[in-house]
């Protein structure tokens, strides 16, 4: 068997089912083995950051990691930025990158580069299968590696001898290693969380299924407030889900919300940081006096120190949850509020929803939180360009869901490749351009400037109006259908064909 | 003045006109800067990659380096490929990258990532830009090494204290390095290239303008053959011009070219390797026997040699020239060759034809050797997906100068994003889309493997039929006029208007 069979037999041996790939010439004989391989499901997309974000979402969803298989350092360079939001969301990633045959590489042939240079900027672990030893163990290490004990990105190299030559070795066996646990005892914390003011910061985990419901019980024993990381990989909301506040990306508004806590229990969340620094202002959102303790960490598992803490407060009773209320049908011309009252009156239950609605975001959060419960995924890594990306891995690991991926028209453009791969798969992704033609959130960037230093040069840098883009020209380009509308009746109609059947398509908000 | 005002105005001062941006948040205070300064030209891009190709056809062609501005780390990996192909190309190019306040960095926000090992990779210097000190001595040199002595990527970190806070440095000045030059004395290549057999390798510079005449005139009286190296940053070519060789980029013939070769001497060029290597082959295309005699560095200004060694050959007559010979006009369906003959008879004196063909490349590279006189940009790294940004960049640094860009269907999904670049600033950029529906370069590697590893699920991978991309409903959604054509008049007649007009137009051409 040669090396590049023995790959793909212990990629399958150890549960990984889905192969994200854009190849090249020294990728052929790993190819060839994923073609002859059962239940290994080869998916072609054709930029290498639509690999990467989809395999960021299909973990996010499937729970466990898809392969990628990326062309060299420049193939692994232009998937790089979904891979660091993969690895900011925790996500399981088997990383997968062709080299040049181990003897090639010191000709310094043109595509030669420091891969393993770049893949250590975004990798849990950077392993290299040497040519006829080896390949089935080191596979089944990178497998291991991807799932913990941090979950991430695992880079497995394979020169092209390595998967050319004859291995020998047994295909890997699954492997797991310790799982992430506390030593915090919560009996401890309860005292904490009763003092007014104080907060349960939920991430990650915590802000899904039984541990959602256990911060919810605590919340209601304690009196704490349930907050929520500004971004977190996957949360379990709309009517009947436990109400959770959501920490504002706003660094002001964020600081403001936290200055009044005593006391801030992390579930799964890191300590508040805002995105970027301003002049004259602290990196930090929380107060100086405010006690921070991390309960458990973000790649810890919430269910168990959630029920226990849950049970050390005496927590018995239900807890405050989303109302089943939707908006009232809204009319006329639209902005971010009525196009989250039209999606929560047409969202189906079970819907997972791909946030990249940038300054939209947080309308549209706030009109579907009575929705029919659904999952909602963000952007992690602040990389954008996630958006078309995710929902194409979600989709592949959840055929049945629709996936609804709301994403501004500037970060789309960054991926809109990804249209073509849904269009080839048939996934059912029902793509929603929030067209404002504007960098939007820069603009916001920039009110926060001095005055004096505003030009009209800047403020065309952040325009994207000219050439107008036609998101429905280039969707149908890709073979996706697609729809403009630019008032509530137009969108009203489009969102009920399409969930009326399956399958991709996009529509154009003109906002 | 504040450090990015210090940064913009040196960067002016040492030469510097043109900025191809993707900012965001922590580059605010440089956009600022940048939109006050006379003389420095924002140009905004949708995706990276744009910025970094653009940025390596604008030095092709300009022969002095462009800036980049690109945000944090997630953005300088979106545009690293085609940093890799700069490099390659030894373009020099100043990329700025944003990164967030130097006290900001250690919180860990969701952007932070190791910047300078991700610029390290393709960078001939990293520098970085501190707060309050220095900004201009830091820009200049910056400058100063993308210059040389090996031109190249010099990065530049810009973190955004750096830019807001006050800076008195005065902006730097132009700087210049000593040149690269040759200790080889060219009195004793004669003899070995009067040698039966013996090829001047050329590359890079030697490949243009006077290097080439000198060239022509040593091959003339020397009898060696004159061989460019297959890809190559810009060569003269077309009627009149020294006839050259190409070495074939397949490395069986490559290599069957070079085998009776007793002496290669290389002038701008390396000596040559394969792409990839294969098994059981060599990774070298020079026989063990070949001398090979490195004369001067691709990164030498070739003129001068090459004249010396013209005169040490007391070469003074002329040389074989590409005779004004265009071919027929062709009728029917087109292939590569049809299509080379129609953009020959069109082809304008003066055009920069940028080669992103694949396997169409040689037939149209052979059917254009006799028409006016024009430039050809080759992909220098090998990393696909250069073509739309490099032509982009021609056209900012030669406005006047007719660009065709023509790009295999595969190569031009990496990075099509440019065409919007292309029409918001009325580019004369004529791109020719070769659809094939397919990976066609792939499709020939696998026709090497054994047969017994072909498989159903492999070849469908390397199609890209399903569903079949309209480039024309993309290039209209970026504002760019296109027109599909299928036979030998449609091109003629698309390439007769596309011509007749300036500004950028496609013609996506089914083979």
């Amino acid at each position: 068997m040669i090396g590049a069979e023995v790959v793909v037999r212990s990629l399958h041996g150890c549960g990984v089912d889905l192969c994200l790939a854009n190849p090249g010439t020294s990728e052929m004989h790993f190819l060839s083995a994923l073609g002859a391989a059962p239940g290994l499901r080869p998916v072609l997309v054709l930029q290498e950051n639509v690999a990467t974000g989809a395999a960021d979402g299909y973990a996010r969803i499937a729970g466990r990691p898809a392969a990628t298989l990326l062309h060299l350092g420049p193939g692994l360079a232009n998937g790089l930025s979904n891979l660091h939001n993969a690895a900011r969301a925790l996500s399981p990633v088997v990383n997968i990158v062709g080299d040049h045959a181990t003897g090639h590489r010191r000709l310094d042939a043109p595509l030669t580069s420091d891969i393993r240079a770049l893949a250590e900027t975004v990798s849990v672990s950077t392993r290299c299968v040497m040519p006829g030893r080896g390949a089935g163990a080191e596979t089944a290490a990178a497998v291991a590696d991807s799932l913990g004990p941090v979950p991430g990105v695992a880079t497995l190299l394979l020169p092209a001898d390595a998967a050319w030559s004859e291995d020998e070795s047994a295909p890997g066996l699954p492997q797991r290693g310790p799982a992430v646990t506390t030593d915090i005892n919560p009996a401890g914390l309860v005292e904490a969380l009763r003092r007014p003011g104080a907060v349960l910061l939920l991430g990650h985990g915590a802000l899904r299924g039984a541990g959602l419901e256990a911060a919810g019980r605590v919340a209601r024993a304690t009196g704490a407030a349930l907050v929520a990381q500004t971004t977190n990989p996957v949360v379990d909301r709309g009517a009947g889900r436990v109400t959770v506040e959501r920490l504002p990306f706003a660094p002001d508004a964020a600081r403001a919300r936290l200055a009044g806590a005593p006391v801030i229990v992390l579930a799964g969340a890191r300590a508040p940081v805002a995105f970027f620094a301003y002049p004259g202002k602290p990196g930090r959102l929380t107060a100086p006096g405010t006690t921070i303790i991390e309960y458990f960490a973000p790649e810890c598992d919430a269910v168990a120190p959630l029920e226990a803490l849950a049970e050390a407060c005496g927590a018995d009773g239900d807890t405050a949850r989303n109302p089943a209320v939707l908006p009232g049908r809204p009319v006329g011309a639209l902005d971010a509020a009525k196009l989250g009252a039209l999606l929560a009156r047409h969202l189906p239950e079970g819907t997972i929803l791909v946030d990249e609605a940038m300054t939209n975001g947080v309308p549209i959060a706030a009109a579907t939180a009575g929705a029919a419960p659904h999952r909602w995924c963000q952007n992690m890594g602040g990389s954008i360009g996630s958006g078309a990306p995710l929902a194409t891995g979600c989709a592949l690991a959840e055929p049945a869901a629709p996936v609804v991926s709301i994403i501004g028209d500037g970060s789309a453009m960054y991926t809109i490749q990804a249209l073509w791969t849904q269009s080839r798969e048939g996934l059912n992704v029902k793509t929603i351009i929030l067209a404002n033609r504007a960098y939007r959130i820069l603009q916001a960037e920039v009110a926060k400037l001095d005055p004096a230093r505003r030009t009209n040069a800047m403020d065309e840098m952040l325009r994207i109006d000219a050439p107008e883009m036609d998101f429905v020209a280039m969707a149908q380009g890709m073979g996706v259908p697609g729809i403009r509308v630019a008032d509530c009746d137009g969108l009203d109609r489009a969102l009920g064909r399409a969930f009326a059947e399956p399958g991709p398509a996009l529509i154009e908000v003109t906002l």
